[in-house]
């Protein structure tokens, strides 16, 4: 196996440095392709996929467009200059001493390695953002296969490799392999030829390859999303005008994808003494069917990740999870006080799953105590009057210092890719709080600046000429341009 | 000790919290009033530094300047909207889903642990780039004082406090210590509520810090610059035609500061059998005075670690430092083949101080190994005419893959506060090749983006605000522009 990775990585390495040679625009073309690669895929694609996931059809459906836009989109903003962002700032010859020419740009850091997801096979896997990101930022890519959908993978994986080779790209830009042993991944992750790790999954398994990496010889960067529990806060006069509607609505973005999301808002944060508000959770819960979840494994971990959490002292279960069906998961619920949950690290335990804690406040206090005691989280939400939130400045600024994204009057559920996305947070949602894993900014996280001092415009990089061929927006002497010098 | 150290972090996350509420105007004006306490620090601060460093009055007024326009620049790029960039997606309603509006910007990780170094007193150290940028990211800043030059740390941090003072800042905004022991350093690292540390120094000093930070249950990032031997490949035809100017030029850069810098080219890699090269670049090397360096420490350490590269088997002397006085540094000369350079990794360590390693090669493909097995550098130079280098694309290739800073026909002491700079590098010039620690982008180490998802205008942060009060350039909706909403 040592063999067969270090034959991998080095052809991945051949691939990243004729990548090199290529400009902004044409990265952003190689991943159209790709994307029009992803986009032919027929009806084999969202069958295999569907019976290897369980996840619905239309789900799927909208999965694969994500997917494509995530190419189409961090290719556009690549190539707009708008991610890779280009300085200029020219010579002062008299000045004394004069200053020279500089200017930078940014290049791949070499091959990455990603791990994929299992909750989204299409877009946090094979093709998706991390393997997008990547190639934008001008790494060669090998991917780690996902065991839990491996035809969908392997799938996936020849649509990448059909348009590298139509593109004429070196055949290392991208590759797939499926480990048999926790071991070869991470001798994958030690091969000093590899500068990068991607990985979104579970704590245990984001941290053991951030550990390992730090621990190289040549430390290299790993950004691991690893979850999240997303807490929901209400504010009192919301739950007083629209208790029925706030249940309702937390119910249907707890149990959207029988609660499979790294956004599922696992805590529900409300005022104490909410008889109405109970009542309607309760019974929105009780409608939600129960479905089959990813794979056997995700489900008993979820069983037995409730359990740990409904067992600690204090915490009543509101509604538990009746299905007894192999492999499914109901939607479930418990609750527990401000005063418990404060007092308990073990109730911040991300439950990946449709459950739901519900922790009540006594007062603004404990409110405020909640949001400076919770761990680092990849969104937070306030719900809450337009008038009332005045009111609560410090529990604002408490919160947004907890997450990569605040929402006010929504769920998290959903997660635009957009260049105004972060989807990160500060540890231990994420190993690293500075780069998001969605949108065009996470192209960053694989790329280094490089100074080109005073280098004859003939030899500089296409992003760096006079005049800007590629018409990039560029920094030049402190103004942003899309003119050529 | 401990208990010292948890008021003093405790205070720096207080006033952190307090710098959440201020905009990127705030914090710019408030670095322009540090900038104005630097400015108005007459003689003592120049006479202080000099007994202390050694370092001449010319160079240290030089470096004063440099300190300042660091302040002011960092806190202009801040205002301008360049460096900690906003993104806006404005809502799609009559998408299917709708999209909510989403806007993103960048708030400071938290209190920053600042680490400087001995050989910039000014630019490096207490009111250096570090302690800027980290400001500027919205940071409060305890500074760990230079012990090599304890009363130049003093009067800078007391300027700062100053600024604070008058402004209204929170105390703890600023802070500096000057611990006894490592152990205490390292306290500070491992403190919770610390988020992030910038270091100069020393390749054992900042791995050390790197390690200890990654090892906590909450790692956080690291940035250390750790030194580089900033490699200078002259090309054949430009050898030919200048080979007096090549090693006198050389020799400037060598030797300029007693050769204490960062930056300073540590390796020359010439074509072999260039006799007139050899003798002008002893001649120059020769009429270079030697110079006290900044410490004793580092002359002893100068001496040591010459010998210790110069005792390596089929290393020549070309130059020997002949002064035996006490703390001063001569500048010297070894000469190798690139065989010899090749075989031993011994001979890419950094002799911090004027020391020269000349390593000749007998052909083209020598040339490309030496690049391709290069350790990770702050800079490399390329000495070439112009015609020449379209002959070395693959040179040119290897070589950015080693280095954050690629310099033609110039030398790579000198390091201009630009926002093209990048003064960075490939592993183990720094610890993260992503980031600088010169130019405003170095504010980008001690930030990281939140979004704000479907927040009311009243709510947002001034940056975000439809109005756009603060005149940011902003990328909204794909173009980037100035202009309201």
């Amino acid at each position: 196996m040592r063999e067969e990775i270090n034959q991998l990585v080095t052809q991945a390495h051949e691939a990243y440095l004729s990548l090199r040679k290529t400009t902004f625009k044409q990265r952003a073309e190689l991943m159209n392709l790709i994307a029009d690669e992803i986009e032919a895929l027929g009806e084999e694609l969202i069958q295999t996929a569907h019976e290897e996931t369980h996840l619905p059809v239309a789900r799927l459906t909208g999965e694969k467009g994500r997917t494509i836009f995530q190419w189409r989109s961090y290719g556009a903003a690549l190539a707009a200059g708008t991610v890779l962002d280009v300085r200029i700032d020219t010579a002062l010859p008299e000045r004394t001493p004069a200053r020279p020419d500089i200017r930078k740009t940014y290049v791949g850091l070499g091959p990455v390695v990603v791990f994929g997801a299992s909750n989204f096979p299409f877009a946090f896997s094979t093709a998706g953002g991390d393997t997008a990101s990547a190639i934008a930022a001008g790494c060669s890519v090998i991917v780690k296969g996902h065991d839990a959908h491996k035809k969908t993978a392997q799938i996936m994986g020849d649509a990448i490799t059909r348009a590298i080779q139509k593109a004429g790209y070196h055949a290392g830009t991208f590759a797939q392999v499926f480990p048999t042993n926790r071991q070869a991944s991470q001798e994958l992750v030690k091969h000093p030829l590899v500068k990068a790790v991607g990985f979104t999954g579970s704590y245990a398994g984001g941290k053991a390859l951030f550990d390992i990496a730090n621990q190289r010889p040549e430390p290299i960067p790993v950004f691991s999303e690893m979850g999240s529990v997303n807490p929901v806060f209400v504010l009192p006069e919301k739950m007083k005008n629209s208790p029925v509607e706030v249940a309702q609505q937390y119910i249907a973005s707890l149990t959207l994808g029988v609660g499979q999301f790294c956004t599922n808002p696992g805590i529900l944060v409300v005022p104490a003494g909410q008889q109405d508000f109970q009542k309607a959770l309760v019974e929105a819960a009780a409608q939600v069917a129960p479905c089959k979840m990813l794979h056997e494994g995700i489900a008993a971990s979820y069983v037995q990740n409730m359990n740990t959490l409904t067992a600690q002292e204090n915490v009543e279960i509101l509604h538990s999870a009746s299905s007894t069906e192999k492999g499914v998961g109901a939607a479930a619920l418990a609750f527990t006080t401000a005063e418990t949950f404060l007092a308990n690290q073990a109730l911040q335990e991300e439950v990946f799953g449709p459950f739901g804690l519900v922790v009540a406040y006594s007062n603004p206090k404990q409110l405020e105590e909640i949001a400076q005691k919770i761990h680092g989280q990849l969104t937070c939400t306030v719900l809450g009057e337009e008038a009332e939130i005045a009111q609560y400045e410090d529990l604002i600024l408490y919160i947004t210092d907890k997450c990569g994204r605040i929402l006010f009057n929504g769920f998290p559920t959903g997660v635009e890719v957009v260049s105004s996305m972060h989807h990160g947070g500060p540890f231990p949602a994420c190993t690293d709080s500075r780069f998001t894993s969605v949108g065009p900014d996470s192209i960053r996280r694989f790329a280094r600046p490089v100074s080109y001092q005073n280098v004859p415009d003939a030899y500089l990089p296409a992003e760096l000429k006079n005049a800007n061929p590629l018409g990039l927006y560029r920094l030049v002497d402190g103004k942003i341009t899309q003119e050529a010098l």
